[in-house]
């Protein structure tokens, strides 16, 4: 950066996308693709997509020898396409990220019939030559989504309309996700107009639409999130998808990006009181929820004096009803703060989505 | 990001480099090239690389009708490679970044005479067909040194051997870079092994080698602070340039990211107390001195707990010496810390580093 910041062009080009500057922009309903996978673990993309968007999922598919199964119709990509499916989404995130080569026939067989294909893989549709072949002579979209849209210009941290709620995290992979989507969901469900806005992967496939954070140069991740939560009613909500945490390590830079293009109005901070070493970092502790809170509202406060926190969300997954209670109760009372676990939902998140809205 | 920190692949291939893993290597020394300049304002690479690199520049070349010189020996590119010349370096900074098309027949007869070619431009040397077409063909390298190199890691955020120190800044362009070679100097001139880090375009041309921080993809950024200061002796000194700053709209995550890969054990902040708001982004004022080194102390205490502030230096350039004296008197008296301009040198400056050491 920085000595002429202000005429810095925009991010160039990295891939092929449907917006011209802009968010991602997904073709639905899918038919979600499960490839030959034999792991629940491994179709985690599938079963969010599932969980959080079944009305975007007309069905699955999979290959001879796969064991899982997301309890969707199943479709072959003829009558997918036939009751409307637009793209076929790969369901899969296996170790590595890479295009296994006996999903090739399946997925050239989608674009054969008329669907686009969707992926969340490291590795790249179009860099496979039979895919990017097919796709080009017969007109379909290899979208993937890990690449961010071209033109993405430099943040200004100008005061945007409308209101914005960021998921932050005391590490990566605890709930960010599953937290916005409740959030944007009880937030509907009281009458308010809420958008849940994706910045990773799944949340993208999800909501349809949304800016891969991870993926985008770093002097332009400040400008992806304003990108991402333009300008809105004065009483919309943008419930946005955090990333990584402000004190990891290896992921605070977009963590910050993402806190100041968002200029949330309110935060909510999401913890797993049984990780007490950062997930792939071990030698780190989990940093404190008070401290997160600290460190995220003063730093937010730049672009938004209004920043305050809104609570807390405790993934409680691995306890009976009874101690999540407890654990929940007990940590609520410690930070002063409504904390709950969105998937319980309950008295405790109609609470904490009272605190977000006070 | 983040479900499977540990299994990500290390950032994929962008351009064409010298190294395999690792920051860039540029061939030295350099032909400065100044074009058809006649505004010194937009030379600023080419002086500072007179200023800080005088080793590395064997002359200058100039179109016809350049008015600006870096008073060094005019050499033809046929006489500059004679005299041991390895590469033309484009040593201007004009607006937008692109190359003029007045200037290809001298970039090409630099190739032809057996001269690579070193730009920091936002165009890309490689886009331009017959610059290419040239290059392929002599076996020349085109080197944009704004294109980081391939296989950047995810950090591991782990303590590495040596000693750190990174210049930070209250604002983008204040004087992060100058900062940080002279205090690279200084420590070197009191006999101890310090290198420069550079993280910028101009400062990987005056180093010879470096990280372009702010091209990197975001994810990958902590990771590619982390290559450019490895495990070294003991005793050594790595001074690392820094960008944008911790406060600022834009740029605070690679400002975030550039500290938690550098792992500082001595931070100096740079500051101009004449700069009332940041420099291309007017609505937001230039933060306090003692705001940023708080912050920063407390986010870079997460990778190295004896993290400390070293100093302040300030740009008095548009001072007169009394002036100067009088402000760097009173700030340090205000801060309780050594504050010194770096190009004024003197006690103030000795002192500044001998606090560094300490």
């Amino acid at each position: 950066m920085h000595n002429s910041a202000h005429k810095r062009p925009a991010q160039p080009a990295q891939g092929r996308h449907s917006g011209s500057v802009g968010q991602l922009d997904l073709p639905t309903p899918y038919l979600l693709f499960l490839g030959d996978v034999t792991e629940a673990g491994y179709a985690k993309t599938a079963f969010g997509l599932r969980d959080w968007a079944p009305d975007k999922c007309v069905g699955e598919y999979a290959l001879p020898g796969a064991t899982v199964s997301a309890d969707l119709p199943r479709l072959s990509p003829t009558d997918a396409a036939a009751q409307g499916a637009k793209a076929l989404v790969i369901g899969i995130a296996n170790t590595g990220g890479v295009l296994a080569p006996s999903w090739i026939p399946a997925l050239l067989e989608a674009l054969d019939v008329g669907l686009d294909v969707i992926s969340g893989m490291h590795s790249r549709l179009g860099d496979h030559p039979l895919l990017r072949e097919r796709a080009e002579r017969l007109g379909r979209r290899l979208i993937d989504v890990r690449r961010p849209p071209a033109g993405i210009p430099i943040a200004t941290g100008l005061k945007r309309s409308g209101m914005r709620l960021l998921t932050v995290g005391t590490d990566c992979a605890l709930g960010k996700k599953y937290t916005a989507l409740a959030i944007a969901r009880g937030f509907s469900e009281r009458g308010l107009t809420a958008e849940f806005r994706a910045t990773g992967q799944t949340g993208i496939m999800i909501a349809g639409s949304g800016m891969p954070m991870d993926a985008v140069v770093a002097d332009f991740a400040a400008g992806a999130a304003e990108l991402l939560s333009p300008d809105t009613d004065p009483g919309h909500w943008d419930v946005i998808e955090g990333q990584g945490s402000i004190l990891h390590p290896a992921y605070s830079g977009v963590s910050l990006a993402l806190l100041h293009g968002s200029q949330p109005d309110v935060i909510v901070v999401c913890h797993d009181t049984s990780r007490a070493m950062l997930l792939g970092h071990e030698p780190f502790p989990v940093p404190g929820v008070g401290e997160v809170i600290d460190l995220t509202i003063r730093l937010g406060q730049r672009v938004n004096p209004a920043i305050r926190c809104g609570g807390v969300t405790i993934n409680t997954s691995a306890l009976d009803p009874d101690a999540a209670a407890v654990l929940l109760d007990r940590e609520a009372s410690r930070l002063g703060l409504p904390v709950a676990d969105p998937m319980r939902g309950g008295d405790r998140f109609a609470r904490l989505l009272d605190a977000c809205l006070a």
